[in-house]
């Protein structure tokens, strides 16, 4: 067997063999396979695509690339959960907390943002002191304690997927659906957990634009899944606009606590409900989703689910002062409103435009190695729907740098389409499969 | 412009740009750009093809990226002839001197043998004192005086097709006709020569395996030709079967000038008179090609194109006795014959395997690094369309090793098909466009 004969089978369009899918995955990871002959394979595998059984053998050989995490010893029915990126997307540090809090284990891997997208990590790192980087004996230790960790993704998980994620990024080869499946995939089943719950977003603003690829990519995820003996789960859910109102490191910290305390927005509402439930489900901890729904709004209205991230945060190293006092987290010295130039309802709200320029204040990065700054970003008063009138505060840009706020200040009016007629606010929950 | 929107481009198969493939080649050349992302770009034009333009843009931008050699101070008219490649394929060695000694000035640069394929190079160079490598300024003085050069391709000729061929070979690229057309034609662009004379092989032994592929090459290749200002002829010969009898490299050497002085193989005598009665066309000097064809057989039967060729190996250095004594060419230590095992007529004999024998004899290269010995190879006593009969001496394995010479044995014999049924003997020259 060689790379050449591989790379020649995919190009002209023929199924590739597990064995050489394995003999890919160990040779580029162990650096016998270049960079340019992992490229003219990708390459050809974007255009020519994958059937089910190849997408399933590559997420299975970049899974088994490194490390594999064993959670048995924690608990036997784990549920992991993991979003395809999203604009203002805090999720994880509201709905972690609660499940933790009502009885689920919790070992929750999370990146940093890249592009657009913000990442779970950053954010963590947002509050002083809270480190993400903890050792997987001390993990374990933890969950036994208090039921959750919170860290970044180990170096050695699925080391193959990055190696490709990074070259797919020069090369582009981002958007092919088996390559971005194969990619959430591979470090979801490295990561040990035997439920997984996936937020597939779909909209402006995710790798999948509609939801007809939303669902194609759903499909592949699941059976990947079932090939790999793990229950999975994926959950469409609307990305044309941001998740909750605020857009930025600290911004989304304060929010997500803001929700844990009970006070959330009516999407992260839908969306905590929806998957908390499920997820409740899954790890045999009720079948009625309804009776989850109530348990969930119970478990926050009770206080102990915003508790426990109070003790998640203290547990990880984090000054649990700023969770208890939100006024603590230092804010941008520039905060600049957005006002409407006219009267209307708000149609579009771009999640896209909104994460460019919250990456473009500092928020986030365009490439790995850029530098950010919690206090920045964007918090959106108004969203799809909403009516507004002239000269009324549609957002704030939060900004280190008064050029940086000018210019955002105008793409995020840009970000908005302000029209005469009115429009329903839109679903967020678009399919359960 | 960037390199990932112009990979994005070709992958969605869109048409590049005139400044697009510009700014690949120019970027790959200088470093800029990196292997990885070639080898993308490449993989994208291997499956999803080029137009025409897009073809002529691309060749002009590799031989752009070297030195442009200007012959015009030589001859207003000169002819250049390239093949695309076949096993035992002298042809150069014995039309050249012809067509120089009939008035045409010639500067031919070859390459070196890679994979099955001999190369003029190494064939020169079996010439104890031949040198290749002269200095442009050299050539030309030579030329002014004898009215040839054979050489090799300058080290600067053309620089960015070296990078794309070396790559392509690497990642399964070889087989894209926009890739050979582009690849040739550069080199034949960046030579400076007026009118280029293409020999396309095709068979079993070639690049081109069938006549319609070959044809589809022709055209490519005379279409990058006119839109760079050069005339272009193609002629379409069979590779099935090697031409000549023997393979290898000194074998070669004495094989063309025993034909030089007027013994050849009907094949070769077709080959040569065809290529030669056009090229006297293309320069100007005769319309009709009967009439070429016997001035052509005048030349040789003269001694003049023989001389032309002693009077060329003395002026680049080599050793002019062993032209003049065939005997004094240092023979292989162990020459073996091969003899049939039954009865019958060859229908067909593969130049393929006997490519493949000869590389494993050492005549050729398999890598770039390979050393080759200039004394062994193949001699065929029987081509397709030959009776023969049990135990015949059809083919001598020249080896410097026995276990070598038993596994060429071998091979040979399995290079020969021998039915019951008489077969003609093929045509070697297929079409001439």
């Amino acid at each position: 067997m060689n790379i050449i004969d591989i790379i020649e089978n995919k190009k002209t369009g023929n199924e590739l063999t597990k064995g050489e899918i394995e003999f890919f995955i160990n040779g580029y990871n162990n650096g016998e396979i270049t960079d340019y002959q992992a490229a003219a394979l990708i390459m050809a595998i974007c255009i020519n695509g994958m059937t089910v059984d190849e997408i399933s053998d590559l997420t299975i050989a970049m899974a088994n690339s490194g490390e594999m995490l064993d959670l048995s010893d924690i608990a036997s029915n784990t549920v992991d959960k993991h979003s395809t990126g999203g604009i203002g997307d805090k999720i994880t540090l509201i709905l972690m907390p609660i499940m933790a809090s009502m009885g689920i284990p919790i070992v929750k891997m999370s990146g940093r943002g890249l592009g657009i997208t913000g990442g779970t990590v950053d954010k963590l790192q947002s509050i002083p002191g809270y480190k993400t980087d903890i050792e997987i004996d001390e993990v374990k230790k933890n969950v036994k304690e208090i039921g959750i960790a919170l860290i970044s993704q180990s170096a050695n998980l699925a080391p193959a997927d990055k190696k490709i994620y990074a070259l797919r990024d020069t090369i582009a080869c981002v958007d092919s659906t088996p390559l971005i499946a194969s990619s959430i995939m591979s470090k979801k089943i490295a990561s040990g957990a035997q439920n997984i719950i996936l937020d597939v977003t779909c909209g402006k603003g995710a790798f999948m634009e509609t939801k007809s690829d939303a669902k194609t990519l759903s499909k592949v995820m699941k059976n990947i899944g079932k090939n790999a003996g793990r229950n999975v789960m994926c959950i469409l859910t609307n990305m044309n606009e941001p998740v909750g109102y605020s857009v930025g490191n600290s911004l989304e910290v304060v929010e997500a606590v803001k929700a844990l305390r009970g006070d959330m927005t009516e999407d992260v509402r839908e969306i905590i409900l929806t998957f908390g439930s499920y997820m409740l489900k899954m790890a045999g901890l009720g079948d009625d989703l309804e009776e989850n729904e109530k348990k969930i709004v119970k478990e926050i209205e009770s206080g102990k689910a915003y508790k426990k991230f109070v003790e998640l945060v203290g547990k990880q190293g984090g000054d649990t002062s700023y969770i208890e006092n939100l006024e603590k987290f230092e804010k941008a010295p520039i905060i600049v409103p957005v006002v409407s130039n006219k009267s209307g309802f708000v149609t579009d709200l771009s999640a896209e435009l909104i994460g460019r320029a919250s990456v473009d204040l500092g928020a986030g990065r365009l490439k790995k190695e850029d530098d950010i700054d919690p206090r920045v970003g964007i918090i959106v008063c108004k969203k799809t729907g909403d009516k507004v009138s002239k000269d009324e505060i549609m957002a704030y840009v939060h900004a280190n740098d008064p050029k940086k706020a000018d210019e955002a200040v105008l793409k995020v009016r840009n970000a908005y389409t302000i029209l005469d007629k009115k429009v329903k606010k839109p679903s967020v929950i678009l399919d359960v499969l």
